[in-house]
């Protein structure tokens, strides 16, 4: 597997900085929104060489669905079924993110990469947007064992990688991943504790909401991953600490990103598990952040350390906790209106407003 | 004049509540989004008796223009030339609040409330989004007399019921009012100083960016203005507080908000000038703040401290300082979604998921 992530040139930088200090607002008023256009414009003039207008955004929703072992300890407010409803939810269009899809006229995609169950046959066929990518038939409890084997990492990134390759090919050029995954935030957690080097208690939350006492048991059961995973002395690479920790939706999103990045689509990042995702992606190819877009700072206190990692803004501050994806479709329309300006906004010298 | 505001009686919370903790997701999981649905569910159920649904929302943007007087002493960025320059780029489709308007589908008008000069009749005629409701050519200085005398007041808040009252009357059910007027953050602090009971070192700003020299000069001009109201010993009534602080624009705001919110109609607050209208149409009725939707926090220090009065939480924070309705423009779809989530979003039962 080869992710040859390209740096960004910022070649057109001076001619997109000097087109957007001309529109008729005073410099810098729209903010945010600005520094928004402007790496919108920067990926794509790299891709395209065209920087005068930024094309129209053809964005796809991915959300990736994986269990995970470690929801039986009780980790979680609801148990690993709930993945399997929610895929069902998804397809039958009921979900939060299918509402937030209809409203922006995203499509949305669901793969399965290894719920607890399959979806029958039947089901299957029924649904084009739905997609089977599975890796086993949820990962191994983390607490007590590697989630998954290292073939199996491997197999995800392919997997993961392939799917947004065949979305940028039917001409997607801005990405949003979304996941679901009981007890997903426990491997998050655990992802995160490791490559940022802080200690469960700064990396392990409250998830969707569950109780203090249930605080404490995840804590001590990701501890105890993270220190069999200490023992690996000789090799601490990503493909060992996936391996160790999981999840297969992680490890799909991994791989996704990564060839969003190589082909120079941006990726809309969603929350605490899609930005882990986007964590372990930086690491394997530093060159990744170029194409990352912040969406939202959820309520999961170990997020803020990875957007922090980052040194990103997040577009919006919302106290979401709900992950399908649901914090970057909120955030899509922000970046709508961030190409209308570039694109349609009158400059000073074509309205006739005086500086 | 009367506005009697009718408070909110909340008398479907209970139904509202439930049918968003029904919702196939974590309770609490969507944050604010959550508490926005429930806004709009409750104004509209207080307005409708209908609870089940939130109807689609149909909003309408109107920007009202107006000149400052002292914007002649140099405290902002451009010349009040740039206030007309700007309401014909409005005209022309080519403002930023045009390219937002665009991306949502919003009817944007435009109100000449009273710039220094009026559009020719052949540019009138031509724009039919375009209305007239000019109290003057531009306000006195404040910083050496009134703004505007009490009739123009009346007038001013009378126009701006009339417009709202119109603008609901063709459909309308969430409104947005944007502002233009070179020097207007100048009233606003002054308003602001004298509602908020605040220093002028504490609510002027930079506006759309002004120097530090500048900055000097508008918070004396202002504290002159404040230190001529203090002479009101008798009357300081907010009628007499708009006199002397004027901006006509903001005049006209102040009895946009009143309609809407006498109608039952939510509107989407945009920044520190129609958040300073928010804070005098609230003085005059308390019972105003149920109505509002605060869109964003922007970077104007004073605008903060409003925010902070009313306990809001804007919804977006994008360090804009734009004005035009932009910020509101911007965080409306975010109002189209919460209704998405309550309308369309499947509960627990429906979509067969265990709790």
């Amino acid at each position: 597997m080869m992710f040859n992530v390209p740096k960004l040139t910022q070649q057109y930088l001076p001619q997109i900085t000097n087109k957007i200090d001309q529109k008729t607002k005073p410099l810098g008023a729209l903010g945010a929104l600005e520094q928004l256009a402007m790496r919108l414009a920067i990926i794509q003039s790299d891709r395209t060489r065209q920087w005068q207008n930024i094309d129209t955004l053809n964005a796809q929703v991915i959300v990736f669905a994986g269990d995970h072992g470690i929801a039986n300890q009780g980790v979680s407010i609801a148990p690993s079924d709930v993945t399997y409803q929610m895929v069902v939810n998804f397809l039958n269009g009921g979900a939060a993110i299918n509402c937030f899809c209809r409203c922006h006229n995203m499509p949305l995609s669901v793969v399965d990469t290894g719920m607890c169950t399959p979806l029958p046959e039947a089901l299957k066929k029924q649904h084009r947007n739905f997609f089977e990518s599975r890796l086993g038939a949820g990962t191994h409890d983390i607490s007590g064992q590697a989630a998954m084997t290292i073939a199996q990492v491997n197999n995800g990134l392919s997997a993961g990688e392939s799917i947004a390759e065949r979305a940028i090919e039917q001409g997607c050029n801005v990405l949003i991943f979304g996941e679901m995954g009981i007890a997903n935030t426990s491997a998050a957690s655990a992802i995160t504790s490791t490559l940022l080097d802080i200690p469960v208690d700064r990396s392990v939350g409250l998830g969707t909401g569950i109780t203090t006492e249930q605080l404490a048991v995840k804590k001590q059961l990701i501890s105890q991953g993270l220190t069999r995973l200490k023992a690996h002395k000789d090799d601490v690479s990503i493909t060992t600490i996936l391996a160790e920790l999981g999840g297969f939706e992680i490890v799909h999103i991994v791989g996704a990103i990564l060839a969003s990045a190589k082909r120079k689509v941006p990726v809309l990042v969603d929350g605490f598990i899609v930005s882990t995702a986007a964590l372990v992606a930086h690491k394997i190819a530093p060159e990744v952040s170029d194409y990352l877009i912040f969406a939202h700072q959820s309520h999961e206190h170990a997020h803020q350390q990875i957007l922090e990692h980052f040194h990103a803004q997040p577009l919006l501050q919302l106290a979401l906790r709900l992950g399908e994806g649901t914090g970057a479709a909120l955030a899509f329309p922000l970046l709508q209106a961030a190409v209308s300006f570039y694109n349609d906004m009158a400059s000073f010298e074509s309205a006739g407003v005086t500086v």
